[in-house]
């Protein structure tokens, strides 16, 4: 089989239908193959010669940094392009950057189950984009796949998800129930004298930490949330600006606070994790299912970042939830890693 | 027994001895209590009173906002202050913050063996100071623990230290014996056409990924070393240069890179850890026993940035240290969770 490179595809000439029905390229007036599939078929054999033009033939090596002239993705494409097609999968470049059809699935015949977006590990990704992709997933009815390039020349996968909360059912204790007490604001955290209060609080619904003295240290989230349920009085004023004042995005975790723990989720500090929060779907459970790490609207990551931070979640067998705050509203977006 | 604040101290009258020789206070012509042992020993009950002035006398909590507002640090310190008294050990405000004996020592017959920075979950901690840290730590034959205060009023501690490097001697197969070829840069990677000179480097170095048939993949930190052991040859004139213009951070990255693979480590890319490398012992080792993540000079950590990086190597059983360059010089400094 033989090919020619010409308008950035690879047009072959005899035995099309052969590897048509095999899922490599797309018939037009004739057929003519993406510059990754060309190349994977090139290196595999499979394609015996590439010309360019009437007169010139390639080698593999010439028509690689062809195609990258052709393509400055080209060699990302390619790599992700290889791994997927050595895993058994079909894959064919469109969509955002490749459609992913299941194993021995033949494209006409199946829909592609999900899109790959491709990325070098020195990429940068931005969380207005990671939305952008479920929202494109949503109206094209599939799933979005992140694919990263690391210097090794691997590919590692992550999928992206809106977040779902399971939770069991609130047990007796509801905050607004137990009772109302004093409580003195210390620096950046909040102590609850009131010892029945404090057990209480911290037995049934685990707020704060209770200290061997049975007094309650509560976090500043925590505070906000217990006074607005009015179960504390705080003779502070403005506590919502003083807070802010020691924690720039209070409002931002707080509004994240607040809606958990309205769905009966129980939500104390991330940071042993390295994220705002780490999320159990009840009081007594022992182990948190969800690590939250609350961002502005504007964040970018870095990839490193992202394979850290959701590396680290997956590793302790927790879900990694990127909540995304802007005008006080959330969405919260759910990374994990993917085995192909 | 009495207390009275005075001076941002509490003066203790009567049966000062006692206290004394259980590590609490400092006596000079009286007995001087710091707020954070004046705290704790009003909390748990030794301490009955604590006036101010001749006329005032102040409860727990009137004492602890006192306490805070002489000293803003005071409620970070007083928590770090109980936990470590809570865990049976001898603790004396001073130094950069406390000074930490063995349990059951008496300060004044032993030297402390640790010093202790106290920061929140909200602070900042930048390269230069952790590298400070090990300075002071070397003058004053001591180690440094940085103690991070988290929402939840839990403890968390960090040991650190200057890396060191072990490795297993290089077998046979030195890069530089092995032979030359030319490779061809493709993008923002390396690849080498020579099948057996990619086997060797791959299968006895570790170098680069090999592909189904049998080139290799090289990373531009790898080609670049190999090109200067004169085992590469790739025609493209200023290749620093170039990698430079893809990876802005190329030079300090290489520095590491080089500085390692001459002492017989081997070093790959650590992206899914989300570091710049893992670094193996031999090249026949399994499991890499480092990850190492280079911060340009003026990197400034946020905890819980640290918090994660040290707590994905910890899980992964590898040492997490960061290589701070300047100037093409390199220092590495070692971050590890610390149970106390």
């Amino acid at each position: 089989m033989q090919g020619e490179l010409s308008g950035g595809k690879v047009v072959v000439a005899g035995s099309e239908a052969g590897i048509l029905a095999k899922g490599y390229g797309r018939k037009k007036d004739r057929l003519e193959l993406s510059l990754e599939e060309a190349a994977f078929l090139f290196e595999t054999g499979k394609i015996s010669r590439i010309k360019e033009g009437e007169e010139r033939e390639l080698n593999l090596e010439e028509f690689l940094k062809r195609a990258l002239d052709i393509s400055p993705e080209f060699e990302l494409r390619y790599l992700v392009y290889r791994d997927l097609k050595e895993r058994g999968y079909v894959v064919q470049p469109g969509g955002v950057d490749f459609w992913l059809y299941p194993r021995g699935a033949k494209p006409g015949e199946k829909p592609a189950r999900y899109f790959i977006r491709i990325l070098s590990e020195r990429g940068f990704l931005s969380l207005k984009e990671l939305d952008a992709l479920l929202i494109l997933a949503r109206n094209m009815r599939k799933e979005p796949i992140i694919a990263v390039v690391d210097e090794e020349s691997d590919v590692t996968y992550y999928e992206v998800k809106e977040a779902k909360f399971e939770f069991v059912e609130k047990g007796e204790g509801k905050a607004e129930e137990i009772g109302k007490a004093k409580a003195t604001l210390l620096g950046d955290r909040v102590v609850l004298w009131d010892t029945d209060l404090a057990k209480n609080l911290h037995i049934n619904n685990f707020y704060g930490k209770l200290t061997k003295e049975k007094r309650l240290l509560l976090s500043l989230v925590e505070a906000a949330y217990l006074m607005k349920k009015n179960v504390l009085e705080i003779d502070t004023g403005q506590f919502i600006e003083y807070a802010s004042s020691i924690e720039s995005d209070f409002m931002d975790k707080y509004v994240v606070y607040e809606y958990l723990r309205e769905k009966g989720l129980i939500i104390k500090t991330g940071f042993k994790f390295g994220s705002h929060f780490r999320v159990y779907k009840a009081a007594n459970q022992k182990h948190s299912s969800y690590l939250i790490h609350v961002l502005p609207e504007e964040h970018v990551f870095s990839m490193p970042e992202l394979a850290r931070a959701v590396r680290l979640a997956h590793g302790v067998k927790k879900r990694m939830i990127f909540a995304r705050t802007f005008n006080q509203r959330i969405r919260y977006v759910d990374v994990g890693r993917m085995k192909l």
